[in-house]
């Protein structure tokens, strides 16, 4: 029986051009991390159910590709719900497992722990084009470190990175949660509809400021707030430092110490890289999770919509698992996003050896044979990158499918003159 | 509610030291195999559960982690059998996904074909030290390639991998299933038993000649079939050549080009190589999956029992996908039990950079710490690892566990100085 030839629906083989640029890009993460003092680490793909259906993932958690129980445990005919037959899943992020892994090894981890992750997760999304249920994600994290050095070297490490794949002219969007929702106390929302305040907020780029006001109010929020919140923002726009402003304006709505911190990123970042990329105070920079504490952070690049990195403070999350709270904070890198854009712009991986083809006549003697051989052997340990292949009827078509391939240069071994 | 710190049963976190060295390990494999003109590709870790389940991966496909449909196609009230849930599972191998991709991707790939697999693969086995149900396999396969030039590049690409990692004295154990099959019709056995016979044959080099003998025998075997078989061993014992010797003896019992290829085989790596490694023809190499079709090998090395790498040829596989015969060879090296032998070791990754400590003294303003990240901005453009991290109370005590963490320089920035 002829078995599928397409991968499971949702998820893709990986071509060789695509592969060299992952592989390129990979290799610069790493790099550029490891000089910043980060230590790469692995958790298994498949985690425990409970600690992926643990109300951290969001919507996320109703993506979970769940695993069956293996053995006695199954036991098809007295299970009533799925929990009967599951035991584990394929995890959808990388921060459950590192908050996991930090609990289970903090002792023997430096302090603060300085992690860099880059793995498959799965998320049982609708299939659509660029979307795909297995993909990358590339996390950068600070574990064990409550002050701002931690958002800092973040943010040098991950504008170092954008810049080694050939960035130009990005944004660093910086905002804090704490700032949200001291806008939101101050214009008189409700604690328990702020989260519904920041989805619309969310939108100002699309809706914009007006935009905003009316689904406000057609969320049925009062009117007063709303005119008291958008108060703020014309206030921001008027204001030449925006952060000084909301600290002046929201007094002790804002939580204390967060405008400080605000400002002593932004300058230590500016006096570091003497404004060689913009770092922009957002007070409508929102980030979905809720799990944020504190800063939170986006980079976006000049011609791409959207953003290719971003995170920010999570403070609580892994005091979860410990029952001991851990201050933490982290980027997550738009890995699938950063090589499809170089793959769309066609990009060369800088560096890549010479391709050499040897092409050896058909029927020479294996001995003789030996010797082509060795003089590949040699050109390999010299490092150059070379194929032997027998010489195909029609060279020249050989030749052509070769030259596509990236080889650029061709050694020709005839029988004859190698006897 | 705290949550499950460990990893589930059977897998494992990847330590710092550990991850140092697999990456070192896959930056060889990947630069000594690219060399040699393959390709890395990637295949999603999930595949279709009929291909996993289509009798290729013999016991392998009793250890599946399979997963439950989704969405509407789980129906929990009228699922009768396992197969009414489970769509999909996690690959047990690379080389049923492999088969798969080439299938789907033939027509965009060259001819021959060379791949390179690194991933992770699962096996629900019964947990046991250092043996681990998800662990990463790393196949090398030439697709296309009818010819012994397959063979003779895997032996030259893998054993020149062996020696970058380090590794000397390794042997190259060398068969053909063809052979096998040869001295097992020579002796008369059973075709419909050959399998079996090759199991206890496998056993050789633990129980000997004699042992195996007696198992034949226990199991049944006639003793005049015995007989020739223990025959042909002896023989192939006092014979300067084993290859020609069988070649001789067994005559049409043995499948043509069989011996010569193996002779070619030998021939063009000994030329090439000028014998820096042992390549042996072993007459009791079975390898265990019933997919081979001709040459078999193993690398041993010494010191270390069992072998660290290992294949053949498959021609019959890919066919099963595409219906297409599409000629095969692959090697698989033992990628997680080359990590744990260097990790035993105390190997330390060449070429590692030095590891610089700047230590801040707390409270510095964020303007100043400016200064201190530009120095370090410098360092790391110019390849130094640096960390900067703040200045404990206890600096010697920071200073040790620093030094245990590797590194060597440590630099010390005092608030006063820094003014």
């Amino acid at each position: 029986m002829a078995l599928v030839k397409k991968p499971v629906t949702g998820m893709k083989d990986i071509q060789p051009a695509e592969m060299q640029i992952r592989d390129y890009v990979i290799g610069l993460i790493k790099e550029t991390y490891k000089g910043f003092g980060f230590t790469p680490i692995e958790t298994p793909c498949v985690e425990n159910i409970a600690n992926l259906s643990n109300k951290q993932g969001g919507e996320n958690e109703k993506l979970i590709f769940k695993i069956l129980k293996r053995g006695e445990k199954l036991n098809l005919e007295t299970a009533q719900t799925e929990a009967d037959l599951v035991d584990s899943g394929l995890r959808y992020d990388l921060t459950v497992p590192l908050s996991r892994y930090y609990s289970n090894n903090a002792a023997n981890l430096p302090k603060p722990f300085k992690a860099l992750q880059i793995g498959p997760v799965w998320r049982a999304d609708r299939p659509q084009k660029g979307r795909f249920r297995q993909f990358y994600q590339c996390d950068i994290d600070i574990l064990g470190d409550p002050t701002n050095l931690a958002e800092i070297e973040l943010i040098l490490a991950t504008t170092t990175l954008l810049g080694k794949v050939g960035f130009k002219g990005f944004t660093v969007h910086i905002n804090d949660r704490r700032i949200l929702k001291g806008m939101a106390k101050y214009s008189g929302f409700d604690e328990a509809q702020y989260d519904e305040v920041f989805i619309i907020l969310d939108k100002m780029d699309k809706i914009g400021l007006d935009g905003v006001a009316k689904e406000l109010a057609s969320n049925g929020f009062a009117e007063e707030s709303i005119e008291r919140y958008m108060g703020l923002f014309k206030g921001l726009n008027e204001a030449e430092d925006g952060v000084a402003y909301l600290a002046e304006t929201l007094g002790d709505c804002l939580e204390g110490g967060a405008a400080e911190n605000l400002k002593q990123i932004c300058e230590a970042v500016t006096a570091t890289t003497q404004a060689s990329f913009k770092l922009q105070f957002d007070p409508t920079l929102v980030r979905g999770m809720s799990y944020y504490t504190g800063t939170i952070f986006e980079i976006g690049v000049e011609g791409f919509p959207g953003s290719i990195a971003g995170g920010g403070r999570y403070d609580k999350m892994v005091g979860k698992f410990t029952g001991m709270e851990t201050p933490a904070c982290g980027f997550s890198i738009g890995f699938e996003r950063i090589v499809t854009i170089l793959l769309d712009e066609g990009f060369t991986v800088p560096g890549s050896k010479e391709k050499i083809a040897y092409l050896v006549e058909k029927g020479v003697d294996s001995k003789v044979l030996g010797t082509v051989l060795q003089e590949a052997m040699a050109g390999r340990a010299a490092g150059q990158q070379i194929l032997v292949a027998w010489m195909n009827k029609n060279k020249k078509f050989q030749k052509e499918q070769l030259t596509a391939e990236g080889y650029s240069e061709f050694k020709e071994f005839y029988k004859e003159a190698l006897k």
